[in-house]
């Protein structure tokens, strides 16, 4: 990409980010009455209903938190942060102390999952505020919001199982991605601190290993979500379903990684390999975007939603291929970036009431104006935005071209 | 609707039940070497995945069963029903009684679910095998799993609620009417016998006085999924989330009533009542066809692909329209069997392969060419062209013009 348009990529970052994205969420879903944030929004910012989900709230103190140490000390942004992670205190956990997936408004509790991503959302909030404040206790509850997260998923017997373990064992590619990221998180905030048996460093080692030999297929060109014991295939629909989105993200933790560890070669071989194969399988060439589901064999997906497109896999792949164009220079990947950047931009932000609407048919065409939801917030989006904007930054210092970069970092 | 216009039905019902939905079936899903029916199938009736979802097997014995009873004794027929409720037998029950929800190909167990739709489906299927074949061990079993049905959606404590209860009691619409269409298959098959607490038609009355003063709700014009105590409204996603295929659904199961009881006003009342608000807010009037779901202030659902167009509502649609419109001749209710038989006869029936497609997007374009899955077998299609069969013939034998009468009724 030239310096023109990487200027023109970084302001649309930025201004997306800090004109758009972060006011609507402070705007419309900070519930100054009963606390933390609403995310159950109409087209306009309109609350339509009030249950909040407590992985938002991680998501969403992360992304506040995340803006006030590396933009800008803005008290607006802490206090936001520091509201929705004062919201799981009071109100997220259950008996046990594992935290809910949903409450009421007034933080009455509606549902307990066997899932522990509310866990490790909480972690990556509490983290990120705990640098961007100085906050003590907020740092030894992302300890223990992760510590959480880690035995749940890894300690055999502590999850139920979905499926009889006896007929079927499955292993899920999910809780390997969402280590590596809060570990990295937790890692970019506290440094490599110890959480249970290992250190941050260590946990995201064993699920890069898990992800390397169990998950990923060379061979078969795909990265699964779930396997069987050793990586076998499930040749079942569940076994075969494949979610190019998810597995682009996967491809930037570990780039991010492989870029940490000062561009480790094996790491940016594998995060490679797998954006290369997803991309080819979850990009539609009829109509544009990236299918949700497709099939390992290429036969039909049971979730008959399965070719619809959704607004995170685009902001997971709009990350993915920038980050892999700064690591190798390859003109593939710039030309990835462009055709992601500008279909996403294209079909998803809203104009009149903006940010994003977050669900289109295959052919683009808006399903739902829902501005959010139990699993739309301030988090895929802003994340994005915040990403590439340093991502660009980086890209035009290095190009001797950088007019405004980021205050801190 | 003209003689002419009703022959031409009669046949399209007939015929396609008889050289199509039944022979696809037959040909492609009974698993000659395991037992039971295999319903994962692709577009050519390929088997893409051999897991069995236990109230298919329930689902496809009451269909082949009702056919061999009100058809023609096919043995090919009686053994194909046989052959799924052997399979229940073998290889569905849990610990403690409980059908599982899945299990592999051989039998073996994969999820056991809260809910007791195995058993809903495995009553219907024992009972009209138990008519059918004259065969009183099947009476007993589908007596058998109609209680534990009942058990657990109707005996406080039983079934565990996904929704903490002390903040949100939610109540479902759907245990109320399967409950009512388990009965009346029963009492068809096996007479109204006693099953636990009360006689068939027992059940039917509770149910319906559930569904009159808790679920419908005239003044709103919608059939509620779910409602708190007393019917009310739970203003939040799912609370207000209409399900119009499942409403029409269940005005059809309330007219089969009204008619069986030889036209009782109220009853005849309630279920046009129910067609009439659903129909309104089901009917897409921009591209056609039923939407999955619908908000009942009209606001953003949460369910993204809630404004796609499945096989089944469709279905559910034609009967509701035709037996309305046979119970009150009133000309609107033809015009809308038209509307919804034509638009579901050019959108999902596959004229190369055979069967229906069961998936389209808003627009009518078929989103995946899957013919089965856990959800999708030979029921919903079958048990409408089987039903409006013999409405199609009622009608024309009361008009005194019928070429073509089941064998037996």
């Amino acid at each position: 990409m030239t310096p023109a348009e990487l200027i023109a990529r970084q302001a649309a970052y930025r201004d997306g980010l800090l004109s758009d994205t972060i006011p609507f969420w402070l705007r419309h879903g900070l519930d100054h009455e009963c606390g933390g944030l609403l995310t159950g929004l109409g087209r306009d910012g309109a609350v339509i209903d009030t249950d909040k989900a407590i992985w938002l709230q991680g998501r969403a103190a992360w992304t506040f938190s995340t803006l006030a140490h590396t933009v800008e000390r803005r008290p607006e942004w802490l206090e936001a942060a520091g509201h929705c992670l004062d919201f799981i205190r009071r109100h997220g956990r259950g008996p046990g102390g594992k935290l809910y997936f949903t409450v009421t408004r007034e933080g009455r509790p509606l549902r307990m999952r066997r899932y522990v991503y509310s866990e490790s959302f909480a972690a990556i909030g509490a983290a990120a505020f705990a640098r961007a404040a100085g906050d003590g206790r907020a740092a030894d509850e992302a300890i223990g919001y992760f510590a959480t997260f880690l035995r749940h998923n890894f300690e055999p017997g502590v999850m139920p199982p979905k499926v009889d373990p006896a007929t079927r064992p499955v292993r899920a590619i999910a809780p390997h991605m969402i280590a590596i990221a809060t570990a990295q998180e937790l890692r970019a905030a506290l440094g490599d601190v110890r959480v249970g048996a290992a250190t941050c460093t260590g946990w995201i080692d064993r699920s890069l290993a898990a992800i390397r030999t169990e998950f990923y297929h060379p061979e078969l060109g795909a990265l699964l979500e779930v396997a069987g014991p050793d990586g076998a295939v499930i040749d079942h629909f569940d076994g075969r379903t494949l979610n190019p989105g998810h597995a682009l993200e996967c491809a930037w933790f570990i780039l991010h990684e492989a870029k940490h560890r000062g561009g480790d070669r094996d790491l940016l071989a594998l995060g490679l390999g797998i954006l290369d194969c997803m991309w080819a399988r979850g990009w539609d060439p009829e109509f544009g975007g990236l299918f949700y589901f497709r099939d390992l064999k290429g036969w039909p997906v049971q979730e008959y939603w399965a070719e619809m497109k959704f607004w995170w896999p685009h902001n997971e792949a709009v990350i993915a291929t920038l980050l892999a164009w700064q690591l190798t220079g390859d003109a593939k990947y710039a030309g990835w970036h462009r055709l992601v950047h500008d279909w996403a931009h294209r079909v998803f932000p809203d104009p009149e009431h903006g940010e994003w609407f977050g669900y289109a048919d295959r052919n683009g065409r808006i399903s739902t104006p829902l501005k959010g939801n139990l699993w739309k917030g301030p988090f895929h989006l802003p994340r994005m935005q915040w990403y590439c904007w340093r991502l660009t930054t980086e890209l035009l210092a290095a190009s001797g071209a950088s007019p405004s970069a980021p205050r801190r970092t």
